[in-house]
């Protein structure tokens, strides 16, 4: 039987949000591939470690298939859930004659739902993918009659005023999630005005 | 400060699911709260198990409440996610003034979604409260040009007579999944037709 190339969900970054499986399954290979952050809590393994960097995607994705054809146990480490903006999707389109093992993990959206007590089954989830800046396809998905839990690919700032140069009101008031599960998280209640002029880092998770 | 009640996500049902922080919530309460099954992964604890049947909610939450104040720590498990279709609702509904601390899982929406390699960032979610027979608010929520994965509260087979009843065709292909994570766990292609006459369980997952 050819060998299934796992694909980890580690949720938002702290371990106590990984799974009893997925930790056993990242105990058990032999390589690890994943971004920085995602790579450091499993820096006591022998494992081999494969970081992934954003602008080398399909190159570190070919590397990781070459050892999964070597016999190897390989596990792609995804933050969050694999199944939500995460891995899944990439190596679906990447390489996708590779049978994949696909393990959930917790995504930042949940985590910000148990955090703010927002139960997500109503609410709207949207997420930005790529690079690109807001368009309007996001004022489309915006449901003004439900909470809307934004995973942000850009700077809180550039969406902001994207929002206020499209209709919105500087006084809308939103939540941002920052970093949740590190030790500086930080959960901040403001307006589309003042979260213009104020700056976080890209794990960010917006209510709206 | 007063004890606030843990709400924590136990996943689909197998250890493997729960993450690392909600088991020492777990392992480290006086009292645990749930059905049956919730509990059962659990008998081998000391806590007070206090069973949660779905006909004496309301009653069952006092008690939870009523241990909580007598300075008890106190967790009430929910399968899958707590904010997904689980007990975050039920509790801010039952109990406002109770101080919650909730505790993500594994949705079994994500189980499904990461087994059968369908991201959910694109799919249309959909849970069916309550004990209420599908309606027409399912069909306006049902969208022709997603996936939809759907957390049914009832029988497949009422839902699919349904379906057929409002115009879907008896050819149109569903997948359903029951019982994730267990040992009996199955995965089903078939068409709604078919679906009519089948008997499942009540713990599944449809994609439509």
């Amino acid at each position: 039987m050819t060998k299934k190339m796992n694909i980890v969900g580690i949720g938002p970054g702290d371990r106590e949000y990984l799974t009893i499986g997925a930790l056993e399954t990242i105990e058990n290979s032999d390589v690890l591939v994943g971004s920085k952050r995602s790579l450091e809590p499993f820096d006591y393994l022998d494992a081999q470690m494969v970081v992934l960097e954003p602008r080398d995607i399909p190159k570190t994705v070919k590397k990781a298939v070459s050892y999964l054809d070597d016999g190897f146990n390989v596990t792609i480490l995804s933050t969050g859930d694999p199944g939500f903006s995460g891995m899944l999707k990439t190596m679906q389109k990447l390489s996708p004659k590779t049978k994949l093992n696909v393990i959930p993990g917790i995504s930042s959206i949940q985590l910000a739902s148990a955090k703010l007590q927002i139960p997500w089954d109503d609410a709207n989830l949207i997420t930005i993918h790529g690079g690109r800046a807001p368009t309007e396809k996001l004022l489309k998905e915006l449901d003004e009659n439900k909470k809307n839990i934004v995973l942000p690919n850009r700077h809180i700032s550039e969406l902001a005023e994207y929002l206020i140069d499209h209709g919105y009101s500087p006084e809308h008031e939103i939540i941002i999630c920052e970093k949740l599960s590190y030790p500086d998280e930080q959960i901040v209640h403001v307006t589309l005005g003042e979260a213009r002029q104020m700056e976080f880092g890209y794990m960010c998770i917006v209510v709206i």
